[in-house]
């Protein structure tokens, strides 16, 4: 099936489900058009990575990427903004070094949220080399017990993002697994697909009753460094590692555009906080403004949408996706038809997905149809995940809507300091926010239901 | 004109031009193609990189770099291994680190070899911003005097490496301009050409009488940043920056395949010392095991050259090259016929240049044509400037061979953390060996003169 032939299919399935006036796919035309042609996600990107930066989850810089977001609002003609605070742990990064002793090799590291600390001087200890976690959860906990584990196992480039599922255990569960074991501390191969100097933070976890031990991230040349040191000998590390965590506080932010008829929520958003070692452009700065942009794009050029669109900028999501779940408590008694996320960079969207009742699968193939032009194809199916901060919603019954975005480069910059402005592809960027300008578009002037649960 | 064309002409250059008997060809086309498949500076790079590392000027490290360099030598076959001590000034880094006041912007600094230094609890001042060096110059003092001034001067991508000359000046002299106006401190755009947070180091200098002022590079992202700040409004930087310097030593190294004729000497090399950030491999670990393995090859797979083939390992390049000129004043009364350096990366041969007598030219049409199965291309003219190092030697008369590296990528890496093994293509490392080893022959054997002057 060519690409032509795909289209065409589509447009044909399009027009035979077609149960909205046409005017509505002529007005998702414009906007796209209007979207692409305006720019006018670059601006709002550019202004808050540079008057806020980095926004650590809890941290004051986040308190003012929240100011940052209620000005964006108001200024853009969004109406109803709140702020809903929740409380969160707040995690600090300390000092951060790491040396290979009887040598000259220092390491690139950078500790994972929620990882313990070192004492002040640091701790030295020898190491002991896994390829994988398997490997690591298959050895004795006396190959273990008062060493520094390392843990190499490689993630691979994947368009759709999925090598982070699939990998993503050497982060989330590594340090705990090492911990049980008697570890001193872990050292992982990032969870990234760059060979920067650039480490790769991320989160980590540790069940109660295990101890929270340090854990870092090597950047890409360290572990390749620390792998080929661990084959020629005995390996000794000299590791600095001090964050600190106490009781803090985060908070979602929402405005709307109110719709014709009350009582129909259509949710799009991003997450305000970021990573504190970059500038948060990537992630998700980009989401903020990608959804702020469709929005204004639908208020500034389109008529009143019939259900409302509302767009909330989660907080603390990278420690625990802790604000999706506050969100999803505090309005688990709104009727939110459906709702999606843009949080994985500032790429092109290449495909559409949904999770939606079946009586929301034609307005699925509008979009699909409208999409088409913009180079994004449909997923066949309809058991999208949405993204983090959708998940809770999800759970409660939303439909999820997914513009997925293209994740080749995505883990190069990811959760590094190499997640700053000049990555991102400003053409690129506007196919995002015309993506989301017409997917939102059409769901919110359409009343096809959506909810998978009542 | 073809390459295919451009090689027939060559090679008919070659034959018509042939001096020497027909089996120095067959030898070196033999010696080409074993290097080719033998892959031998491969483990000599790794075993650097990783036994020793970084090697800075003046260092411990840089000493257990020559001590490296010495067995490695007598373990190829080398004789006559010396080592040369010179004294440098041992400059040494301290702390660094750099933020914009009023956010939570940090910057990715790296302080330039020779730069004094900040209180230790740093300085702060507001931000001169300036496009170019010319408009420092240009700038009255007033503009400066108390300031950081920020220089945004940017290169370019070239193959030939010219952009690093042509925008040298930005780090060379920037500082010294800057400190004449009676700037605080100075802060550039990093001479790079990457868009990743590892800035880049390298050497400036202050003329006698000018202060030694605390100079730093920004990685591009970070200069980029200051840029739009500077446009956004008035900026003011918390700068550390805590180098050292004292009298320190540092020495040359060398070994021999001698000659069956005695006197007259062909040098080929590379610099051991490299700078601290990375681990020296591009810069110039590469250039260390390519030409000890260039020798390698011919000590084990040819017959004894006429001349004698000396691999010289420079010690203190980066600041100063001192180590080139000390060995250019110690050995000014050999007969060094000819000498070369590699000096720019890993990546491959693409052009061979020569600074020779006229008597000279016949030889090296005679390599040009041995190289271009490699796709190695003459340089029309024969003024070629040789590697820093030689620069010295070929001042006192010394022919000069440089076999151009394709430098596209080379200051992406050059004097930054991610000077490290993995950028290594061994296809192209194993290309240089064959080159240097193919010319080196074809010098070596031959004895046709080279000298510029007696």
């Amino acid at each position: 099936m060519t690409i032509r032939t795909i289209i065409a299919a589509t447009l044909a399935l399009a027009t035979s489900a077609q149960a909205a006036p046409d005017d509505r796919i002529a007005i998702a035309a414009k906007l796209r058009d209007t979207a692409l042609a305006s720019n006018p996600a670059w601006p709002l990107l550019v202004d808050l990575t540079d008057s806020v930066g980095q926004r650590l989850a809890g941290s004051e810089a986040e308190a003012r990427g929240r100011a940052w977001a209620k000005a964006a609002m108001q200024k853009l003609g969004l109406v109803n903004i709140r702020e809903e605070a929740f409380p969160i742990t707040f995690w600090q990064r300390g000092q951060e070094s790491a040396r290979v002793l009887g040598s000259n090799h220092s390491l690139a590291i950078t500790a994972l949220g929620n990882s313990g600390a070192t004492p002040a001087a640091g701790l030295t200890a020898p190491v002991a080399c896994f390829d994988t976690l398997a490997a690591l959860r298959a050895a004795p906990d006396a190959a273990v017990k008062g060493r520094i584990v390392f843990i190499d196992h490689r993630m691979t480039v994947t368009q759709d993002g999925s090598s982070y599922g699939i990998n993503g255990g050497v982060r989330r569960a590594g340090p705990a697994v090492a911990a049980q074991k008697g570890a001193a501390a872990v050292m992982i191969r990032s969870l990234g697909t760059d060979h920067h100097r650039n480490p790769h933070t991320g989160s980590t976890s540790f069940p109660a009753g295990t101890p929270a031990i340090p854990a870092v991230a090597l950047a890409l040349p360290d572990a390749e460094l620390v792998g080929r040191l661990c084959a020629r000998g005995p390996v000794q590390v000299h590791l600095v590692s001090t964050p600190t965590s106490q009781p803090g506080q985060s908070a979602n932010i929402s405005g709307e555009i109110p719709g014709s008829v009350p009582g129909e929520i259509v949710v799009l958003g991003g997450h305000l906080d970021s990573w504190d070692i970059g500038q948060g452009v990537f992630d998700d700065g980009a989401g903020v403004a990608i959804t702020l942009a469709a929005a204004a794009t639908i208020k500034a050029s389109g008529p009143q949408p019939r259900r409302t669109v509302r767009v909330v900028l989660w907080g603390s999501e990278e420690i625990g996706v802790v604000g999706g779940r506050a969100y999803g408590e505090a309005h688990k008694q709104e009727n939110i038809v459906l709702a999606g996320e843009s949080d994985f960079g500032a790429d092109r969207v290449w495909r559409v997905e949904s999770r939606v009742a079946a009586t929301g699968l034609p307005l699925f193939s509008e979009i699909a149809a409208a999409l088409a032009p913009l180079g994004v194809q449909p997923q066949p199916g309809n058991d999208s995940g949405g993204g983090a901060d959708v998940g809770p919603l999800a759970a409660l019954g939303s439909g999820v809507l997914e513009l997925a975005q293209d994740g080749t480069r995505y883990f190069d910059y990811h959760h590094t300091p190499d997640d700053t402005l000049d990555k991102v592809d400003r053409a690129q960027l506007d196919q995002n926010v015309a993506a989301w300008t017409t997917a939102i578009w059409l769901a919110a002037s359409d009343d096809r239901p959506l909810r998978t649960k009542p």
